[in-house]
């Protein structure tokens, strides 16, 4: 299933970084979460990656450090004690570390610690402050933001991995569809679509940055059950096979004439896809397959508008106020209270990535970002209905990696 | 799939937490960590759960409350402004929060500032930094290794419920079997079981709590491929699909005569289990025979120790002599450099809890707790062979709760 990306490929992510680093007053990055180390040398050992504003990266391998020699684009070094971890970035780096604090000399002034960009928006409190201590020659700041960035817009080799996943899961979508019949529980179908996710080389998990996000393949759930919310950061989240387990597939059979939500993902040599079908055996009432038609008309709408330049708010805005033209502005994007404020997400490494389709997104998108464009309304009781592509904006408007056919999914014999 | 555990469950948990913080001197427990919230609310929603060290509980949360309201054990609150949780703290529990910074009082003194625990071993550092901007009334600490500890004794109803998903495994086990034959690929004998495993109810996913630590149903693997080192924290890691999944089953085909590790777990209602077992399709070398001879020998003797009073680093050290005296220290726990320094580890909600089997582990085993022990022999471009077990200590020994046969899974025919 994988597949090497051309040579210079990891030289140029990490070149990219470093030209945003300079730009943001930073010495260099330290990358301590799996999926952050994988982008940048190509291989997700334990371990931090220090990439320098100048010089070359080295990635400081605990275990398995054979495993890193043989996968990694960058340097590896067996990392120490961690205690002295401090120690061994300025032996490797004396230019960047060493100025600060050498015995006897006088106490640096603060401008002279270098200031070192790291990912605390998923590195655990207790790792910052052990870092900090065996680090003292730095100061650590926060580089979510510019880390996220820098991943958001895609190479040719990324896009084509996020196609081969959407290649899988149109697959599994035909396969699950085929097996669909009146009574089969949602976490049958489930099953069934994971099943075949599975012989497409799919990882066994999909990844996801945000604290205490899960996600197990996406949604399937149908009528009453998939209109219930749930702590997942989506518009849909599912009546789930338990508390400890609040999302997606429940042991409801599914009836006829309900909706049935197949929102699903999979994630293939490191990359995951994202998509929407609305399904029914036998069907929808006039009222749902309204609903079902504005989605499609938002994301026709959507497709007009993303294009390099077009600001992700706006977009958001527009579907907003096409969802409130059809009299369903308390129903998109879930229902009430429980609904979430965004149209789509930046999806690759990690599902929710950069950027989002959401209030305060304000920098233009560019060629290269891949994005899942999702609207969704929900009823209470009844179901949820809508439709969701990923897309690759190009340099002139989008292109949908996803390939499953549009339109509700109707069985009329089960 | 989910049982709801007696009323008084929830209510006892927090009342031996309550207990234990105040023997550390801390005003209460703030819980941020989705499984920890759920052991002692019920309910696994966005949002925080403060535990005072006297009166009672909130679960102050931010999407679902309506589906906190419907699960949660715990009284719930709407998270307000995120900003402003501190005077959310302060107005619903006035004695603790409020005597710190009034405005146009004296400046507090330190000791009169609450100490609150946290789970600052999980818990992001920028969340850490914004809640002490929006607590200042309070002063954080880590409390992860009593949070840690508080979970390492199980009650009936969290034993019975990992029972339950020993009991998925071992079907899910006979059915990979069953199906095995030569020349599929490890990966179609992982999804064969994974799909058995979620007809019996498994989430879709395994919950560890170590930072970049992922678990894919656990390592099904065979021949050289199950011995190639990787990140994860166990003794087995596996090839794996790609450097970016790099652990458990690949698209290796099974061969003859080759040891099959099938380690695999699952998790219901929240709890997992781990289980091992090693198969083959023909026969061992004696030597693969005789290590796992060796494994069946030192869980033997794992058995004998594991009970009230004894000391989980001494378990370990007594495995790791055994394993000298069998020749195989170097194979033992993986290999050479990519050994792991433990024999087993607690299990539960999460699949890496307390006690360690390992070096600084020295608080006695009390009944209740549930272990995992996983002996197991690598062999450079052979294989790996081993067992595992998972145990719940009782009020004289141990009790295995994981129920498959033990002994080679042999194959004659394929």
């Amino acid at each position: 299933m994988h597949i090497e990306p051309p040579r210079e490929e990891w030289l140029n992510r990490r070149l990219k970084l470093q030209q945003m680093m300079k730009s943001q007053g930073l010495s260099g990055c330290l990358v301590t979460q799996n999926v952050g180390i994988y982008y940048y040398t190509g291989s997700m050992q334990t371990g931090y990656l220090f990439v320098p504003a100048v010089e070359e990266s080295t990635y400081y391998v605990r275990r398995s450090v054979a495993r890193a020699l043989s996968e990694s684009n960058v340097k590896v070094a067996e990392l120490g004690s961690f205690r002295n971890f401090g120690r061994q970035l300025e032996a490797d780096y004396p230019e960047l570390f060493g100025a600060t604090v050498s015995e006897g000399s006088l106490p640096s002034s603060f401008s002279s610690v270098p200031l070192i960009g790291t990912d605390l928006d998923v590195m655990p409190t207790q790792l910052y402050f052990r870092l900090t201590e065996a680090v003292p020659q730095a100061k650590l700041t926060d580089a979510s933001g510019l880390l996220r960035q820098a991943r958001s817009v895609k190479t040719p080799y990324e896009i084509a991995r996020i196609e081969r996943a959407a290649e899988a899961v149109a697959q599994a979508l035909d396969v699950g569809c085929e097996r669909l019949h009146e009574g089969m529980t949602e976490l049958e179908l489930m099953a069934t679509i994971e099943r075949e996710l599975r012989s497409h080389g799919h990882i066994g998990l999909m990844r996801m940055r945000g604290y205490n996000q899960e996600i197990m393949t996406g949604v399937v759930a149908a009528g009453d059950a998939a209109a219930e919310p749930t702590y997942f950061d989506g518009p849909t989240g599912g009546r789930g096979l338990s508390p400890a387990a609040p999302q997606s597939a429940s042991l409801r059979p599914i009836g006829r004439n309900e909706p049935i939500l197949i929102d699903i993902g999979c994630c293939i040599d490191g990359y995951v896809i994202d998509q929407t079908r609305t399904a029914v055996i036998g069907e929808l009432s006039p009222e749902l397959r309204a609903a079902y038609e504005t989605a499609e008309a938002i994301i026709r709408r959507a497709e007009q508008e993303l294009k390099p330049g077009a600001i992700p708010e706006q977009i958001y805005a527009e579907a907003l106020m096409m969802a409130e033209a059809a009299g369903l502005s308390s129903n998109f994007m879930g229902y009430g209270r429980d609904q979430v404020k965004f149209l789509g997400h930046g999806i690759g490494l990690e599902i929710d990535e950069w950027p989002v389709l959401a209030k305060g997104f304000r920098d233009p998108l560019e060629a290269g970002m891949t994005i899942a464009v999702e609207p969704k309304f929900t009823f209470p009781g009844v179901g949820v209905v809508g439709i969701e592509n990923t897309y690759v904006i190009t340099e002139t408007g989008c292109r949908a990696l996803t390939v499953s056919p549009e339109g509700i999914y109707s069985k009329q014999h089960s």
